[in-house]
């Protein structure tokens, strides 16, 4: 068991690692041939072109000692503005960090003002060691342990208990309350969209006699007479957006053999091995070679695109619907179409760059097996990947480490390096093991046939929260203390898992504090590093770049990553409530990673990430949901543990706790949640009427008639490489399909851009 | 453990009984001074107005003979004619039986032709008998009890489970089709309705500078301006049906005193005793007293009348907004209107007869509370109600009565009177505790604020099917078995609670043979013999009948009563689905209860029930979902007796047929409940086109205007008594509020109709 000096090295290497981390970020951040890295939203929107200060290397040594000031400068932008420059749903991501703030600081304070001095004036633990030779370090004796068997003071924590589900509920509400008023604010100012005049049509059932472009016209002609406008059909060009993928390639390769071919003094025509891996096969000369390779996969891209035009069999039964008023639409999104519920399915289109092209054509009854077989695969998932964790785990702690390497005894058993092994071992190789796992996660919700890539991410973000919740916090607070497999949890009664649990959460405190260490601080302070971004953009520089407008391409700004960020903050409001009343030394740990996170992630999303699309903050119900299950999970444990601490008494006291909290969440629900899901007909009316007195006009149907053509047929007219400002929008959205990784803002003229597949992503040059 | 003799004289009994009922109603449906108890329906149709023969006894001893001659006469009527006679919730309600028969008729053949032999042809309880002395008996030898642990057999059951699920779903899936499309059929072909064209507006934001009228005009006419034709507001009137209540009870009491006096030939005027229950207190004229008595009260009726119309306090927050098309009301029904989602919720009108008008007014945070309050009330109920069931049951076994009453030994240890007891009584004691139950259930829902009798019946039927669940079944399988208390259940890890019902679920088959008889058979039988309306109506014959109008209101032919049937089916279906693999001994009795009811149920509907309202059979997607409940629940407990047969190679076979029932209930449930939850558009338009076509210069608004007027605003102008023919409907739905225990078709013309609270409901005299 760890004591309070492990912690404190542990916390020593975090904090250092951290100030690390930040003094590298200070001298990159300033290097003019970096600004692309860390400056890249600013030249995304246009507002920068060339970095600030000239020159290849920053000599300014003024700047180096100001290395901590892009903090202030982060929290400086005011939240409006911040929502014009990244969009509502950035800021309201940003907000979850505030709201951990919010709610755990007051409970922090109250936790050791109040449980702190009853828990340390006890002398259990201390009469334990005397008597029983039991080890206990100075943590414990601040946590829940130290309070002997049938104590009146468990009166403390029911109080407690209390207090913290209220407060939380009411920052919950009050959270919810802004949150769903800003979502309605930003919709209702937002300027003209396509998604808010379109429906997404699916399963159109096959007409014998009519194209389904025919059929589509004629069914809302009939039955929306008076507001139907225009409609948009979906084609199968999954094989053309594989085409131009793989041309997007071939002349990737082709450009870095030119570049190296003029580069190259030598004028030594490079060469090229056709085998595997370039390592075998005959000789080429590399540019030729690549050159014919484009040049017969654009024939073949021009031949394909003539298919998908031509051919009814590419037509999918699916259509973008427009209607001449935003009410029109909200209503025709709302309502049931036919007899049949599994024909003429109608949803809000989603925004043009959010659309997820390849999964349009899902039929119904497929998509139930496909939900079905995916819910069985998460579970096998979840509950199988335990094993290895476990496994690991076990081997990860000084006695694992001796057991299987006796040789190694001496040198782990010497202090400082034993304090290494306990406070960051276990942490970092749970972080390994999740690194896989989103993007397993986000090929699963594809599989699913989600329509709009917000959709997938959040369906990724709230299996990866359960995945989190059993196999980090669950396995990692049962398997290390009574259980080593899942079997016997099931062969638990009901009532004994909050116990078991309750018991072992309070020893796997030095545990967490460590997790949160590594994974909350080092890990946040790392990611202002962009490591990755920085290096494949120099990597790009130097061997693709051509034009200043390749260089833009090769830019990687990234984003938030709803998906897996999102999830790991729960992690911590599950953590923060659990270890509340019962160790309340752990909540510093967690104020320090909510305010560390929120400073690195908007100086972020200030300067660097590029949300690929806007769902308004459509996201929010789900993390509400999270906090109120941490909360009960909370709840369920604290009386687990009173009753294992024989204080029976205190439990039906708590029982009321998780009623009170379901009930909360259903006001909630009830009152809050419409507003992320549907689209109320006063509002949408008010903007119609103001829109009639303000461009009485306006020519609508021109407008949306090419706003969801599919993005492969829509790169060549783009060409117009104009900063446009945010007003501009609405007139002219400009669809640019890129791949997830490589995202741009203007693609080369000559090329019709490419859309890889499946992790494709599609964006929209201008950023509102 | 009863013989298969016991059961036999149980059957034999319970067969006697129902003869026994079928004969007296034979003899009393005849005379014809029960002609309007027994063919109350076709007075309500208005196509019968006198008893077919006349005087007072009928002497036809021809018509004795045929005594059973009513049950193809019962079955003869075609389901087409039987919705136009007694409506589609009454025909699907019988389907149900059918569905029953479908179900279990195949499974019955295959499960004796199988598992029968299979069970038979092992000595295991043979052995048993003569080894250990275990007492067993032949049904015993026909269960899965008599295979021995590890047998290879089992593979029989498990074939036999996939079997049964597949047949089981196949049937479900063809009813839900079939019944989804004779709803729509319904609905498309069904008379012009009020409730068609309106919308139910609840939470109406209340506004300083306009009446709730106004502002729900304004809101309308600007958010649906193409659409909107008028409103009706809801005055809160619920003080005012207490008074014409109160009169109506007072009138009773002067009717019976002038009846007396006018029939005394000895002239002495009737006297009452003022006192409490008119058992003490001053002595006055009866007549005198009950008239001043009526005249007070019309007196308040009036005064409060003018107090309902003219204060604004008693206009609630709520309003009927009816539209100028079907395809309008069905958008607004569908859509959110406003920003705040708890203000201006709009659903579909109930039909006008359908409207629970006390709850109308209840706030949307109120609901939420309320529905939590009930839902932890009722928790306690359904857990704590099985103390007692339990405790008197232990009684009503020989053994428990010659415990408590040992001098009673000698009579009940007599070969008859034992099979009397164990066969009939503790099904009785169960039954007995099971009477007072909906009426408990009812008030709960109508606490939880549902604004539609249906939606009332429907939500009492989900819980009273819980409770039946729990306490009729689970306690019936383990309190006898293993555990006394739910304590013990609580302590019981997921996996093994299965296996201690699967294990108990064998034993207990006699049980549920005698319950099934006792209840489903004899019960039944006594149905169609009317007993309380019989003596009802006689009473208020003698009593208070001036009038051949008194004597039509006297008639109380009642309804389905959903909220209590429904629930008795489906505990059949999961019995019959957890037996089919165990004990299939115990299906016939199942088959013979479906088929025995359906025919009962059937002429009940044709010549006695009338329904109060018409949900167009908006129930089956609950009684689907509870047929699947009762499928997983048999598969889970044969998959955990067959682990306790050791026959663990069995069980992950059986592991699948859970997950596929969710996925196949899942797909139902998205192909096929949209149809009972939302008016498609396309539908509405039809219907709107058609019409439009027909009548051109309907006057939708004067139709509109009145039909949602409060019940007692309606009573006095409805005196005309004409026998309205089914057509006519339309024109003039005229509104008639009663009390639910003594429906009439018309009023006095004298007296404002009552309503009384709770318990009302509001009828139309003329059926659909």
């Amino acid at each position: 068991m760890a004591t309070l000096k492990d912690i404190g090295v542990a916390a020593g290497i975090n904090i250092v690692t951290a100030f690390i981390f930040f003094i590298i970020f200070a001298v990159l951040r300033l290097q003019p041939f970096n600004d692309r890295v860390y400056f890249s939203k600013w030249y995304l929107k246009g507002l920068r072109s060339s970095p600030a200060s000239g020159g290849f290397l920053n000599l300014d040594l003024r700047a180096y000692l100001k290395f901590l000031h892009w903090m202030p400068e982060a929290l400086k932008m005011p939240e409006r503005e911040l929502i014009d420059h990244a969009g509502l749903d950035s800021v309201v991501y940003l907000r979850i960090y505030l709201l951990g703030l919010k709610i755990f600081a007051p409970i922090a304070i109250l936790a050791w003002a109040v449980l702190v001095p009853v828990h340390w004036t006890n002398h259990t633990l201390e009469l334990a060691k005397q008597l029983k030779n039991v080890t206990a370090s100075d943590i414990d004796k601040l946590s829940v342990s130290n309070i002997p068997l049938y104590s009146k003071r468990f009166a403390t924590h029911i109080v407690m208990a209390y207090a913290f589900t209220i407060w939380t509920c009411y920052m919950l509400k009050k959270e919810y309350e802004i949150i769903a008023n800003m979502r309605l604010q930003f919709v209702a100012s937002e300027a003209r969209r396509p998604d808010q005049f379109t429906v997404l049509v699916r399963n159109v059932p096959p007409d014998p006699d009519e194209t389904v472009s025919e059929l589509v016209e004629h069914f809302f002609l009939v039955n929306h007479p008076d507001h139907y406008l225009t409609h948009q059909v979906v084609c199968n060009a999954n094989k053309l957006a594989d085409l131009v993928d793989k041309r997007k390639k071939l002349q990737n390769w082709l450009d870095y053999y030119q570049l190296k071919y003029s580069r190259n003094n030598s004028q030594i025509r490079p060469m090229v091995k056709l085998g595997c891996l370039g390592l075998c096969g005959q000789k080429v000369d590399a540019i030729e070679h690549y050159m014919a390779e484009v040049e017969k996969t654009s024939k073949e891209i021009a031949e394909e695109r003539e298919n998908v035009v031509k051919d009814q069999k590419s037509i999918m039964p699916a259509s973008f619907v427009s209607f001449k008023t935003r009410w029109a639409a909200a209503v025709c999104a709302q309502t049931t179409q036919t007899r049949n519920p599994t024909e003429w399915l109608t949803e809000w289109a989603p925004e043009p760059r959010d659309v997820f092209w390849p999964n349009l054509a899902v039929p119904y009854v497929s998509l139930t097996i496909r939900r079905l077989a995916m819910s069985v695969a998460f579970f096998f998932l979840t509950f199988f990947f335990i094993i290895p964790i476990a496994f690991v785990q076990s081997l990860a702690t000084i006695e694992g480490i001796e057991k299987v390497a006796p040789f190694l005894s001496v040198i782990i058993e010497h202090g400082f390096i034993k304090s290494v092994i306990t406070g960051l071992l276990s942490g970092l190789v749970l972080k390994l093991f999740l690194i896989f796992l989103p993007s397993i996660l986000m090929t699963m919700s594809k599989f699913e046939g989600f329509t709009a890539i917000s959709l997938l991410e959040r369906r990724s973000a709230s299996r990866y929260y359960i995945f989190n919740l059993v196999n980090v916090f669950l396995a990692n607070v049962i398997a290390g203390a009574a259980f080593e497999q899942l079997d016997s949890f099931l062969n638990q009664s009901p009532n004994q898992i909050p116990q078991t649990i309750g018991v072992a959460i309070p020893m796997k405190a030095t545990f967490f504090i460590t997790y949160i260490m590594v994974d909350g601080w080092a890990g946040v302070a790392g990611e202002i590093l962009m490591l990755k971004p920085l290096i494949i953009y120099h990597l790009k520089n130097a061997f693709l770049v051509k034009t200043e407008k390749d260089r833009e391409e090769a830019m990687d700004p990234g984003s938030i990553g709803f998906n897996t960020g999102e999830p790991q903050i729960q992690l911590y409001f599950l953590l923060g409530l659990v270890y509340a009343p019962v160790t309340p030394m752990l909540l510093p740990f967690i104020l320090v990673f909510f305010a560390l996170a929120y400073v690195v992630y908007r100086h972020q999303i200030i300067n660097v990430y590029n949300q690929e699309y806007e769902s308004a903050a459509a996201f929010w119900p789900d993390v509400h949901g999270r906090i109120i299950t941490a909360l009960i999970i909370s709840q369920l444990l604290l009386m687990g543990l009173l009753v294992t601490k024989r204080a029976a008494l205190a439990a039906p006291f708590i029982i009321a706790l998780p009623v009170i909290t379901i009930g909360f969440h259903r006001f909630c629900k009830g009152r809050y949640e419409p507003a992320f899901v549907r689209y109320p007909l006063q509002e949408a009316m008010m903007k119609d009427t103001l829109e009639r007195a303000k461009e009485p006009n306006l020519n609508l149907k021109g407008y949306l008639q090419d706003a969801y053509i599919h993005p492969v047929f829509k790169g060549g007219d783009n060409d117009d490489d104009d900063d446009s400002v945010l007003g501009k929008l609405e007139s002219e959205v400009i669809i640019v399909p890129t791949k997830r990784q490589s995202r741009r803002n203007t693609p080369a003229p000559s090329r019709i851009s490419g859309e890889s597949s499946p992790s494709l992503a599609v964006i929209n040059g201008k950023e509102v």
